[in-house]
């Protein structure tokens, strides 16, 4: 049914790319990943590594060719900067979607110094601005679906439900009543966020001006590691991020309990996130490439997480299934001390997702396979020396009670 | 009362940059300005020149220093790329006020090819992030005063008249009422005007997580070309823009009324745009400079613009004034017919801002500049080849009638 269509996978060797690569073979596409490996060179200049032995991403395509007979394409180009390589591969290949995960991801590396910062800024917005002007460029009709945050909502609405991507709003000026409808307006919360509400911006003027159909996927902290396909071998294994500036919150207390450090909660844990499991990740972005927006719709915004959960109650749910100890830390972020955030996320409930969920039972696997790679784990990694601001002090050993008078910045 | 204060001039070279850096050392503040020439460059590559005969910049310093004793200082950075060195000469000389001019400002020439857009989003946005970034990293509370454009509010709002930059709104999600006042939806027309429209999300985020203290102008179409400063002596002289690209629509109509060109009117002229003159452009971010936002105060949003016309009426009155032939072009832009466009600006009033109006005379002004520097004119690149897509011709010729049947793409 879908024998010879081509998928593009901009950032294809990283961590929801890779699986999601593997899941379009599978599904029949004929993928073409591009990929600068610039995660992998982060872990060199970090001094770390995924927790998980991953291989070279020759060795990963070969040995998916020879496990399915299905062989996936390879480029490293850099997109931000190889705009000619990138336009030629689009006029050669013909894809009927592009998958853009090609964008510098972690909020703590993003603040970590002036160059972090312009790297993030520089590195994302032109990736997509050349992938936009690609496109047109080519004169093809080609679907892209971008991989965005749920963080460009900011943190928590006051209690006002999120809904997927537009608002709805009565607006009076000079006492004549206008409805509008609305991007939601956007409250990022690091530099790395900031560059995704600066994407939606691009989304915005390229559908408008261009008409490329264009769907941006808000997706939630993803959580887990394997998937079905990244199960098939050892040399599939998806990379796995333990350490303080990639690991996300829930995947970091896990791999926290399966190596005896204590749960980091910054602050006092107040804050609500979004979440998803990254077999739903791939999911998701399936049935995003199989249910385009039409010809002249506007950007299509999904809420890619299936559930919300205050870290507070994370940490207590793996404290008490793993026995590790919960830690308070000076939290690096501005950030409210707690929020609410209540999610809609029914258009992919719509479609047919099916959701992992915590008490599926998968936690216990991210767990085993921390057990499993512990001598991988460098423990010194944990604590990220990023911070919000330069006056918030690096609090490299918590305290064991909850300490609502913690310092907030 | 200014004296030893000192302000940043960014882009200090250009046609709003250089007689505001006049116009802010004869107020007694030390100028220092930075400019890497680009737009002379970007002369070089059109193949045309300012209408007026302007100095190369060493050249204009060293005469405003002969007649007023006022030094100004100069540096070829270029703040896109010259991170260390922009932090340096903030470091050095500590001052109260950045102005920020340092963009590539025209839509038709940000249209123009993949190159024209791809270098339009690099510049303007790495510029603009440098001077947050490198304003942070410096420690020191400097006020940043960025030249903007009413563009960012789309071509018009159906009617609603546009406040300064923030929209009260009432929105309902799920049956409760929420009330808030959020950052004007941004409706850019063209990828210059999109870059403006993220600068405003850079705004945002440093001003909410750094307490970075800014100003952003949202400017109308600025016409004229001298102001007191500039006429002093004729190696003062300020550039003057009449070609396709960079020429602006009420300057192009009476350059081309000077020269003997029909007046080049888009479609059938329907658009409503807003103007202000150069010397309020000056008067203006003088005022902005003397009317800083207080500490943790949210970014100041100004509308600077002083008039708004229909630019078909604006072609009506310079043909009454002057004889000149009106002409109706296929509109190479992507909008509506007609635009309705009903702006506040009360904020530079209130603080005595007293404009220069068209009825002022100084229309007059500047047929007879163009009519002085005739012979500079070249002829065929008054009609742009650049156009907002692919299928839309390029017009030439265009009709003596006003033909409302005008191909609209």
């Amino acid at each position: 049914m879908v024998g010879g269509e081509r998928i593009i996978v901009l950032g294809g060797d990283g961590f929801c790319g890779w699986p999601t690569s593997l899941r379009l073979s599978r599904e029949g596409y004929d993928v073409i990943i591009v990929d600068n490996l610039s995660r992998r060179k982060i872990d060199v200049e970090l001094g770390c590594q995924s927790l998980t032995p991953i291989q070279p991403i020759e060795t990963r395509l070969r040995v998916w060719q020879e496990l399915t007979g299905r062989q996936i394409e390879y480029h490293n180009l850099d997109v931000a900067n190889d705009y000619q390589e990138l336009e030629q591969l689009i006029v050669r290949t013909e894809p009927k979607a592009i998958v853009h995960f090609a964008e510098q991801r972690a909020a703590p590396y993003s603040m970590k110094s002036p160059r972090h910062k312009r790297y993030t800024v520089d590195n994302n917005i032109n990736t997509t601005h050349n992938v936009l002007c690609a496109i047109v460029e080519s004169g093809l009709d080609v679907h892209l679906v971008h991989l965005g945050t749920m963080g460009v909502y900011g943190y928590g609405t006051a209690g006002m439900a999120v809904p997927e991507g537009y608002l709805p709003v009565k607006v009076e000026v000079d006492g004549v009543d206008h409805q509008l409808e609305i991007p939601y307006p956007p409250n990022p919360g690091s530099i790395y966020h900031m560059t995704k509400t600066l994407d939606a911006l691009l989304f915005f003027y390229y559908n408008k001006n261009d008409d490329v159909r264009i769907t941006d996927l808000h997706q939630g902290i993803v959580w887990g590691t394997n998937t079905e396909e990244t199960l098939l071998h050892p040399s599939l294994v998806n990379r796995f991020d333990y350490e303080g500036d990639y690991g996300t919150v829930l995947n970091r207390f896990l791999v926290q309990a399966g190596v005896g450090h204590p749960l980091t909660v910054y602050g006092r844990g107040g804050q609500t996130r979004a979440f998803i499991h990254v077999r739903d990740t791939v999911n998701c972005i399936l049935l995003a490439i199989k249910h385009p927006p039409g010809h002249k719709e506007r950007v299509k915004i999904f809420n890619q997480a299936t559930e919300t959960h205050r870290v507070n109650d994370l940490a207590e749910l793996v404290a008490l299934l793993t026995g590790a100890e919960v830690r308070y830390y000076i939290n690096p972020r501005k950030e409210a001390l707690d929020n609410e955030l209540v999610i809609h996320n029914e258009q992919f409930l719509d479609l047919g997702l099916n959701p992992v969920r915590l008490s599926d039972g998968l936690l216990y696997e991210v767990v085993e396979v921390a057990a499993r790679y512990r001598d991988r784990v460098d423990l010194s990694k944990i604590i990220s020396d990023s911070r919000w601001r330069p006056e918030i002090p690096v609090d490299r050993t918590g305290t064991s009670i909850r300490y609502d008078a913690l310092p907030v910045y």
